[in-house]
């Protein structure tokens, strides 16, 4: 099947934020999603962007069964490793059901990689659940190592009053 | 001891790529590190900067042994949730050894997480290493959550020749 990777645009804020609920199903956690597409707009469309999506869309022949035509996306933003520099990080890879094992996926991420190239990152970072083994495994047979099972790096997180509180002890400037 | 805690300057970059490498130094892994004050310069002082970074200055009377105002550092950028939106990630937090123990580690953090509450960031993350104890404790004597163990996160990582292949499997523009 023909599809098509691009940029996306402030008008594709509507279906990203539709295939992030989508994920988020598929992942098990549909309650954790606390974003709406204004937001989108507002923190990805900006002078300063948080963060970069590309977006798969099929032609109109081969739109999906609720009339979509935008099928998947990759969502990812520049980080930085103080041993490498600069890094490119995937928040999101999704790629609807019924288009699945069609190279979408594989398009969106290779693009990711070749933007990340493009701006010079030694590395392209993301994250997966431990349940998750396909996706696990897609990323493995491309070549990804794992660092938590490999050097034993764990993710951690502030948020909510913990998040509050600490930063109400700020030093005063 | 009095110190503080300010905005890093270019002129600090000498300074942060020191304690860069001594941090590297007490996590085993100094052949890592791979980067310069040059580019420390130019990516984290640019129009569109790739990392922001706080240092720790005592004054000159208390310098230490080597000499050195700036004992500590806390190198940080903005990243994205599609569920939760902007969110500030600490890359590094590092005091020298010989100022440990007097709260500038503390307030180094605090300060962090102030900026992103400042710039509505829904989270503060970070890794740690499953070994490194001391830290693992600090921040969770300070409310953060291991998700590495709650949810089972796991850090996938392409780079090098990994990461060059994926890129030239990309659908050109």
């Amino acid at each position: 099947m023909d599809f098509r990777v691009r940029a996306s645009t402030k008008e594709d804020c509507r279906d990203i934020s539709r295939m992030i609920m989508e994920l988020a199903v598929y992942e098990n956690m549909p309650d954790q999603v606390k974003i709406s597409h204004e937001e989108l707009e507002r923190d990805g469309f900006c002078q300063n962007p948080f963060f970069e999506c590309l977006v798969a869309e099929v032609p109109e022949e081969h739109k999906s069964k609720d009339g979509h035509t935008v099928v998947g996306y990759a969502l990812y933003f520049y980080t930085y490793s103080t041993w490498r520099g600069r890094c490119i990080y995937l928040e999101d890879l999704y790629v609807m059901q019924e288009f699945r094992g069609k190279g979408i996926g594989k398009s969106l991420l290779s693009k990711v990689a070749a933007v990340g190239k493009e701006k010079q990152c030694a590395r392209l970072n993301l994250s997966v659940l431990d349940w998750n083994t396909p996706s696990r495994d897609f990323y493995a047979a491309k070549g990804a190592q794992d660092l938590t099972d490999s050097e034993g790096w764990h993710f951690i997180r502030f948020d909510g009053k913990n998040l509050d509180s600490l930063a109400n002890e700020a030093p005063k400037d």
